[in-house]
């Protein structure tokens, strides 16, 4: 089996590549596994992207995302949950076992957190069934606390075990990110935890660099350039025999200012240094 | 009983006034409390700030900050305990009850966030016995996860728990901030369990806001600005029986281009607003 067996490659790793270039890239650098976030693939047209991703002998490994369900306004909710099951039939379309979901966060000046996380409990219920169906996994994704109030009021992975353990598990399951969990003080007993649960769905990877930038959104790490210990983390995943794929979901502005495949060679170079 | 009772003002949040000018601003406008940090002390000189507050008829609630004692190279960690008794013993000459202590990140691309955690928890061990005979309480102060690898590796209220526990009460404990803590999932068990252990050593306040600056550390929001429920907060805080000050601490690039004496009644009026 080749090293880089498990490795995919989520597109706003390389987001200067259309998705056709991103293919051609991954089949050229023996990339086996690719998650496309979905503004791409309705670029391109869903029933187009999946017979090239096919064609190309790609696994898709998830399909980002869904989610954004928080608002508490009829009008609002409903739209977004109408969208959360068109991301759900675009998941199935491509064949992607997992719709990663980020629930949204807070609106204007609103403080009313625990209001919010109840919608996120609420919006599973209505969308976990629909999921089912299609034999899609929703994944619960907890962003870093710092996004809480703009983007994912679910913060731990703790939180987002609690919020999935209601459902099948083939239905809904966490996605550990290494960029969002690193600090937690507990993380590897609650790995273990997820584990044992059977609601690891996906794990990505990336690293943890300072200082952040302004709006803190594109200042992932290349795997290897910060704090986070990436090969014990993959280990402690490994340890609750989960052997799904390790995508490389790095956002960041220099990155993709570079040129695509030099980018993907490198990410190729340091997931064999600090991954493998 | 005044309305402002138990406010108090960190000297961060008008750091364009000098200690004097913070004196006399407080005195001024009724607030009862102050906080400074240590450097315009050691620039005033210990002695002359404690006669002073004093004077000035002004309680100290905390003096800001020890910590900083992460490092394993021996002699980094040496002169960091030396420069930690030292702030014990200013806290005491300004007859300060409490020592905030923010622990220390990770050194550059050092990934060995346990072993960092481990050397806070020694530190405290040599740190609590001198600070108990000199009536200063530690008061560990667990910072927003996005500060874990530069500025704190401490990162919840259960994890600052955790770490007190082992000393006595009276030497060791927590800090509860609302800018750091308002994300967590279960904060109301916390803060419980924090007051029943009596380990609430101290009380800060500021407010949520978004977009974050560049680097983080100048964007916390003025009081009423954002998304903590600030006043639910100090509920949860009273519930527990704790009646200690309220200490305004707001890192805010803008507020401190602006007037002092205009921060100030700002922040007294937010208080009442936001917080009474």
């Amino acid at each position: 089996m080749s090293d880089l067996a498990r490795l995919s490659i989520n597109s706003e790793t390389i987001k200067q590549w259309s998705l056709e270039e991103l293919v051609a890239g991954c089949v050229d650098a023996g990339v086996p596994g690719i998650a496309p976030w979905r503004e791409p693939v309705e670029a391109y047209g869903p029933a187009k992207a999946a017979r090239l991703l096919r064609d190309a002998g790609l696994t898709v490994t998830s399909l980002c995302r869904g989610g954004f369900y928080t608002a508490a306004e009829p009008t609002e909710r409903k739209q977004a949950l109408d969208d959360n099951r068109r991301a759900i039939d675009e998941a199935a379309e491509l064949n992607s076992p997992v719709l990663v979901l980020v629930s949204g966060g807070l609106g204007h000046q609103d403080r009313d957190l625990k209001g919010a996380r109840a919608r996120v409990a609420d919006a599973l219920a209505e969308l976990a069934p629909y999921a089912g169906e299609r034999h899609v996994t929703l994944a619960i994704e907890p962003l870093h606390p710092m996004f809480c109030s703009d983007r994912c009021v679910v913060s731990t992975l703790q939180q987002a075990l609690d919020l999935a353990r209601p459902f099948p598990k083939e239905q809904v399951g966490v996605v550990v990110d290494t960029y969002h969990c690193w600090w937690e003080p507990d993380l590897e007993a609650q790995i273990d935890r997820l584990g044992a649960a059977g609601r690891i769905a996906l794990f990505q990877v990336a690293d943890w660099i300072t200082p952040l930038p302004e709006g803190v959104l594109l200042g992932r790490g290349q795997l290897g350039d910060g704090h986070v210990p990436l090969r014990e983390i993959r280990q402690m995943i490994d340890a609750t025999g989960h052997d799904g794929p390790v995508e490389v979901e790095i956002f960041n502005a220099d990155m993709r200012k570079r040129n695509g495949a030099e980018v993907l060679a490198e990410v190729v170079r340091r997931y064999r240094d600090h991954l493998v």
